[in-house]
């Protein structure tokens, strides 16, 4: 009929680890989320339903909780590439892997007596560092990001000169509340990186670059943190984010003699703005593979 | 026929928020989401279709952003109770008020060269203050809280001793991971309290006691907790928990020969361990119209 | 320090179980998720940690799908009240049960060819059946509902005649969209009742209410619903609304000289009326252990 | 600095518009969530905050309300084109735009003693019809899909001839229930298509296909489901699936002397399996543009 089977992968989603560092009685904790993919030599399965080269899902999952025994975890990074290196290079059958881990952080509590406490500890917050680690036979890519870190200015924020075309009715200002939920993914250059050193240091600049930047559009705002990730971090081949304009509307209440000198605003859920755009640096190719299936944009 | 119109309330739900005081040019921004709901004479709207008392629940919406806009919101409390006595005391029909008020999170960016930034935060976190003001004619309720405070012991606890009823099969542990969600619901004596003080002051009492008891089951470690902040807090009647058990399972390696000396564990999900209590002050009558419709249990 | 624990409850909350009808070739499937929490002496734990009486929650889940396999599930409210007497009769320590059981719907796949399929299902929208049983000694309530029913009228309602009180902006209409999602809750008087007829019947006539009330307000189609299910269904003593009002907003298309005659709408998320009423049999007496903790309101 | 803005778009997102017809007193709505993306001459608001070529993503939301006021919504991708070309023919900056249309499904109410209702609905689930529609220049491609349909069977499914792999533990099984929810979404040749025909007729076909095929793999379900659909239907190119194994996993209640012939299960949430592969026409060349950003893997 000329159909056939294309692209495919498979593997168990979202298996939630909590490694326990104990070598000492001061306990460090790593919570991820993995999510293991497999991509070879699978189409047996698929037209026939012979499952002699299919690792089964199961097993992937066993295999990551064995690995994170025998390896510690260390950093989303080092994990992803070593799960996607036991598969990849292990398996006749396994051409290439994709793991995904993402990572919740948590705190020490600081109690009030006794000041950071050896073994309890707090989440911190909603946001998620997240790795998408690739390979395709000796290919490696990595793609780190963060996902959920939102941040809101008071001020320091405009939008106008925007053209006044059919169905405009939205009125320029130069102040207003900008808001945002950043999803930033990067893809590095090589492997030889040190992943947590790189993670903190972009991370801070997004957040200084956000806090400090004059904006004239969310898209100006964007690309002022990107382009400074990747002036700070030569490791960093591109830059993606994903940025909704969470919408903060001022509350007329002109119409009760009351004025609202940029107090009191109305939080809005939906639609909002979204503003999406890589930042890229001009020297190095680019890497479709490596984006395959990573919510990047949208 | 014999059937009447019960209990009823109505309203308008989680109306967001934000207030920004600019009275310095060191702003600080407050994020609420509010629902109010009045009680009182609304039968003929339900009987007849006549809304001749019903204060509509747009009208109530705005009503809350202008007395935001002109006596600010302060504490979640203070702001209830405005609210509440707003609509209480100026409208006949009017007889009963629920006011909820929660409370997110944000906190001061803190850039690399400028230090903590005027005007830029960040959300701090997916735990919320919660409060819930009822008001029936002159009696006033306060009810304060926080949910979604995630906390997790990597050692000191420990759960045996249970009976070995049918269907038991859990094997006893003296060394577990002990992990929950707080959901805290405290009920005031009376309103003149300095709410912020009495809400940071208790809440790092839940985390004190949640890290420095060493637990025996989540029951236990949940009573400290709330006995504690009923010891410290003469004006605080009674507490209320929710606490999810979240299971953390040691992965059995076992079999592929590798140990697991409670260093690697499987989060899981559902189901769930669900511990609910109360800690009461023995001489105060209970207030069960204050707990209508809080989500204190389950 | 007159300090003293109160209302307690704990238990294995959502249960996920599937049932399989095997006795004929033509399956019937059943998706039920269970809470089960146990009221009595359970003093100790909470005060020294000794769990003598505990009766685990690991036991608990093990103990439904046990009696699942042994006495089917058949009804959610049938599942409840074997469960809770289980639990109650079978242990001393045990004085009280809640069993809380949600139903999630699934129907038979049509094939092209075969028609009703033997054996495939799909799930039948995000509407579920909730039941609660409450027993306390002897004493036992059943609350029986559904969540998740949303429904649409596209003209048949009004809203007008609200007076203009201070912050009124509302445009008054003859002719808006009305949408809701209805939460409802019904207690039963006794237990020999045929609860799957029950069911069904309540829900057509909550269906048919909707549709046919020419609607002057939402609180007026929560009654109408309410008195009817009361008025044809004499084993149930009251019932319980929660309804958000669903806004839909006309688009005002005017500044481009385009008419909108109720065709265009946006439809908003938050904030949202939020109605909230009982419809009560005037004979009956209350009964508020039964509603204990059930999301009946808010 | 050798860095540059790479690919970007940005606009309104999840605008909400349900239209009703109004032509005869039987109402119709149409339920659709619009995202809208524009490309183009958009680096000067990136570098300098320049907006004097960005259409304001509030312009963007009033263009579609607009427009569904002038030409209705109709299909999905019949609005989603009507969008796209809108704003690309329209404006010399704008070189692109990316539409995604989803809807949701309500069904006509049926009241006991009037039938199907003229003007009263009720939502149909929770699955969605995708459609996601890019236009570069002239070049227009429409994919359309699902998501959220899950199903289930009760038998007819095995999984064993694995490898046994280190770490590996799952037990073969020549019977086990087979849970997934589809998201589909597959690629059209061209825009001159009937759209809600071939979207109903594909739908079914997977229904069918899951149903009728004894299923040795899921991955063996999902190749069978695709090839069908290709196979009916010469105006798609290719089809893509992304579906959860939803595990069920049968209680062993050996330990209590309980046998459980397939009749039992626990429904698990997390981890899960997860199968994605394409199913693609031969003879057609892929189109890597119009997948960027559809979540049609993971």
């Amino acid at each position: 009929m000329g159909i056939s089977l294309g692209y495919n992968q498979y593997g168990k989603a979202e298996c939630h680890l909590v490694h326990v560092d104990r070598s000492t009685p001061v306990h460090a904790i790593t919570d991820i989320t993995v999510t293991s993919q497999l991509i070879g030599d699978f189409a047996d399965t698929h037209l026939t339903g012979d499952n002699g080269t299919v690792i089964a899902t199961d097993t992937q999952k066993n295999t990551l909780y064995a690995l994170a025994r025998q390896h510690g975890v260390g950093s989303p990074e080092a994990f992803g590439l070593l799960l996607a290196r036991y598969f990849v290079d292990g398996f006749a059958q396994v051409t290439g892997a994709r793991q995904e881990v993402n990572l919740d952080h948590w705190e020490r509590i600081s109690t009030t007596e006794g000041g950071p406490h050896d073994h309890a500890f707090s989440r911190a917050g909603s946001e998620v560092r997240t790795c998408v680690v690739t390979k395709h036979g000796a290919e490696e890519t990595v793609v780190s990001g963060l996902t959920g870190l939102t941040v809101l200015k008071s001020t320091g924020s405009e939008f106008h000169g925007f053209p006044d075309v059919p169905y405009t009715s939205l009125v320029e200002t130069d102040d207003r509340i900008l808001a945002t939920a950043v999803t930033a993914r990067w893809r590095y250059l090589g492997t030889d990186v040190d992943w947590d050193k790189s993670f903190t240091s972009i991370r801070q600049i997004l957040l200084d670059r956000f806090a400090q930047t004059h904006s004239l559009s969310l898209q100006q705002t964007l690309y002022t943190m990107g382009e400074a990730a990747l002036a700070a971090h030569p490791e960093v081949a591109e830059i993606r984010f994903s940025m909704p304009n969470k919408h903060h509307f001022l509350v007329d209440l002109e119409k009760w003699g009351l004025d609202n000198p940029n107090e009191v605003w109305f939080a809005a859920d939906r639609p909002y703005g979204l503003i999406e755009a890589s930042i890229v640096r001009d020297d190095v190719p680019p890497a479709p593979g490596a984006w395959e299936g990573v919510k990047g944009f949208i």
